[in-house]
């Protein structure tokens, strides 16, 4: 790329409230400067939540729920971006995101395991509640992906609790893989959740367990960076745009 | 089934805002009266819509759209219910609904295709819409039946005009049916729209076709008459009751 | 349903010739009440044994045998059906019942399998012998459903031994299913053989496994009552008509 | 092999009663000299038929009826075995053989298909009427081979009249290979009905279709013999002997 | 990255002798230069041949063939890389790289279907020869995606000819993609040739299929600046080091 | 067959340089030996190695690495062969070879587990290092054959040492099989190294483990002998012959 070139803009979408929550505007602007850190020479990163939102996604219920404030964030924003990445691991609304936007919308989830799939034959997952999991083998499967999924553990640990102790946090994330290898063959790791990919946890627990580990959310950064810089945009046969704005009743009048 | 039973309360629970759009209330009271007149001799049907959601479904977006007033209005219901029943064939939210709700949760596309399994080795589609068949394709492989699928075809017209012309309507998915048979090996076909479901029209093109037609509002109330009578609720590994009943900022508050 | 309607005939017919072995006329009658309990009010049940089958299914190869004595039990049966559940776990013969006869026939574990597919993410099996369980096996692979099988598991008693002891029964039933879910991750539990169903097992071990336990008796019937009242028949492009109706030499002079 | 070695004794069991048919004795003969030119020097084919069994075997009705009398016929036999091929393409019954003999069983179905997915990625069959299709269909689910399977096509003649009129068998068969090839992408054809095998039909389409044609009698024999000649056995962890001899009410007293 | 960072080299290691072919160093200049191009600005790019490798790669013969030279290439190069992209569209000894080279590895077929996969349900690919696209389905097997591959198709123009007429080549990739599309359902295309890659074809064809098209070049470019970013290395579980270094006979003298 | 056929010739082609290695010519007619005395009695058996071939292969680089030499060695040999058994459990360049070759070629691999296939449900695989397991998982999924497979094992004894101490091999493989029964279900067993292939190891270990073992060698040479005397070919749809003869530089000049 030349120097000339327009920056590429990358968004990522909190699809909770997070502005509104304990961990407020500084956790938002904490992650902007670690995803920028993280990003190519040319993309400036954006991060923005999305009001209405659930404070944490722990369940399948907050997955659904998050999508509606998310695409409402989506279309009142005044800057485009060159790609969203939807920041919570369950991909969360990807599917509608590719439908109604012109740009291409990464998964972290969907980016980590085809990333890991390059790596190893079998990758596995370290979440944090035992209640996400049946989401995320969900996602496997209707990614055609079974063969290559090595299952997932969790660290229990809510979202909002993982900032309290790191070091534990650590401590657990490295036992759970090692529970995946032995027990389900994993050769590479996935972390398995947004906010433990912004504290660091990969790279400290890599080394632990001997395989791979994927920050999910570097990852879906440079899947992102990956798709804009070859000019690529979801299919329209398989993502089609809606052929109605108007969504709702209300929006109708 | 003794006389002094309870009935069985069945809810049809329409994710759309139906009454506030053209087909109104009345359409509402016309599918309470075609399911109470399926259902067995116990069962008492309510049918409800979810305000605030989309006037109709024929996108992932909407699919998305659709849910969080479905839970809203799903809350905010005085008369309990043996078994809910999402009234859109893409089956939107029938994951979180399980984990939220304390009776089975019936999705009409899930309970089709599973029907569907029993009476033959290849079950297709039959749908509106071109651009609502990678949101069922993407079903089928979230549930592992890919080799049990047929595919599906789209008869081109919205959801909002299937009244128009129902004889129209019914030569289109007799031409449908037909292709799927001979290009796709269907061996049974499922009707893939529920406002196509109480038009009639499985039972005029099934002689047609040569093949079973499967009605996903009829076979979606026996699915949920079925589980009930069984005494059967979603497995808690599967459907974990979310930790946390608050769900946003602002209920949080 | 309107009360003038003729009743819906479920006929259960047993593979075996239970009449003439030790549990004899009286066990037949002891299942058709239960299952007229577990009907619907418009549902009348009959029970037929297969005279010539074996006395007991515990192998591929009796479940081979009991095939043509059940099908000569059902040519030579005067009282018509409006379905057909053949009363054996391993689902003997229904592909070619299906072919044979012109109403909709039921297979237990095929039906309890996909109802708990509605229920959790993968489904096991709690079996009586480790002898059936490569049969069940096979069954779901020819179902195209391995990706939610969570396996099956042997309480090691035989068939005809199951009435000595009902609460050492249960006790196994429960350690089984526990065992299912500590080390196949099972989400939904299956009763793996008709004479478990009829001993009330299901509901006391239901509670202790802590997951939803699926009675295939009353799964099969609740199935087959779906399909009566959804006017369904099997596809005659997978379960074509026989061309002749004459099958051996003898019945050909 | 050394010269004084016993010879290896093959049986051919024909499930049907083939000896009380039209084709009689004189085509179990011809048959049986067909096996032996095909077999190695050291292999003495014997062929029998199943008293009791259909004519012919064109429905899953037919496989199942015809196994209990070729279990009769092989329990009651004197000479033994030391492999026997079931003499139909559907394969009935080889899993309850595989439980009841001490030798191994082998399937004409499955060895072709074997045999044929070391020859080229997808494996096609070409039968004789449509009503097998779908039975051939589970058995490949079965097998777990879904994914090099191109399907079945039939060239629409009943097996009792394939020897009226051998050239149009020949054409016909032919014009089913090409189809396959062109419309399923099948890279292997094999013969699926054992009349088909018998008549030469392999031999002369080959050419025709340009990808090579598998014999399913001669790929049995061969398996067999190459079973035999690594002293293998079906594993009795798939395959276990039934507990008990006795299988009839009538047998028991 | 910081501007005082040393730039991130990639290799791409041409399988085959191309500077003493046809095209020459000449064409390995024009390739360096365009994936200099296409890389971000803290990339560096490399291209090397393979002495002793085969002129072009059209078979799987010749996919073996490639791979000692191009392990010798490597073996015996002076500049590391952060990266070594293997230059061949059917990834040749792409897993023996991961074991032998402590870089990441990547493959343009898997990358690319990988990248398709994040962009529409089915991913078909567009090649040269009729002859390599059995090679391309066993690497889609291979990998475990066979529900996501749409399957190839060939233009059926030689690697050696195709810069003869690259508007005919282009004229022939738009047709076989639209073919694809029509008969594959195929929503995404991957460009099946890496000589196809440097044409510049997939700028050319996209607006024509209407779906996206993936250049295999700019895309494995992508998915190798990608892994080396987020510092992640294949698993040593799947691809471990091999013990010995010396392979051969002679080496070990 | 009758007397006067000329002889079917085998030839079994050791990747690696054997001749030049610490096991010598003398291992080569060792190995002949065996075949021979395993073979029908019209076999003639030709054992050969590959000059300028690894020494051993416990990797995928090793496997890539010995392919050429193969080549090259049955390019030039004078007496043609009916059938080729590629020597080496890894099945490495059969692909390959098949397109080159006019005579069948049989994989090891492939051809013990689609034996073991026919004698039990999942057969499991008893190899030598950790190293060589990546290998086989991918020759598994690339055959397509995921759902009959229950994993590899391996007892950590390099090729060249298993001849030190057989007894403490055979022990480690019981063990071996042992744990995969334990463990995955294992139904049937295959060694996985030619060189545990010669020593004798299935015969012992069998009656121990108590399912079959199958011995790769003798394995491959009755698939070898069966194919031939099927008069089958490799299908040149799926294993086109090279267009060009000529493959490297050096050997176009």
């Amino acid at each position: 790329m030349s120097g000339e070139q327009r920056p590429m803009r990358i968004l990522y979408q909190i699809p909770g409230h997070m502005t509104a929550g304990p961990l407020g505007a500084a956790e938002i602007d904490r992650r902007r400067r670690l995803l920028q850190d993280w990003s190519g020479p040319d993309t400036v990163i954006d991060v923005a939540d999305s009001p209405g939102g659930p404070l944490s996604i722990e369940s399948t219920a907050e997955e659904f729920t998050c999508v509606p404030p998310m695409l409402a964030a989506l279309r009142g924003r005044a800057q485009p971006a060159d790609a969203v990445i939807v920041g919570c691991f369950g991909d969360p609304g990807v599917a509608a995101l590719r439908e109604v936007l012109d740009c291409p919308v990464i998964g972290p989830f969907e980016a980590s395991l085809l990333t890991g799939a390059q790596l190893g034959a079998r990758v596995g997952v370290v979440t944090i509640l035992d209640s996400v999991i049946p989401m995320l083998d969900r996602l496997v499967l209707s990614m055609g992906l079974s063969l290559r999924y090595a299952g997932a553990t969790a660290i229990d640990i809510p979202v909002l609790e993982l900032k309290k102790d790191p070091s534990e946090v650590a401590k657990r994330v490295a036992e759970a893989g090692t529970t995946l290898i032995a027990r389900r063959d994993a050769d590479v790791i996935v972390l398995g959740c947004m906010s433990l990919a912004f504290l660091g946890v990969a790279e400290k627990v890599a080394p632990q367990v001997g395989i791979p580990v994927i920050n999910p959310a570097k990852c879906a950064l440079k899947a992102a960076e990956s798709v804009v810089a070859q000019g690529l945009l979801q299919s329209r046969r398989t993502y089609a745009k809606p052929r109605k704005e108007i969504m709702t009743v209300e929006e109708a009048r």
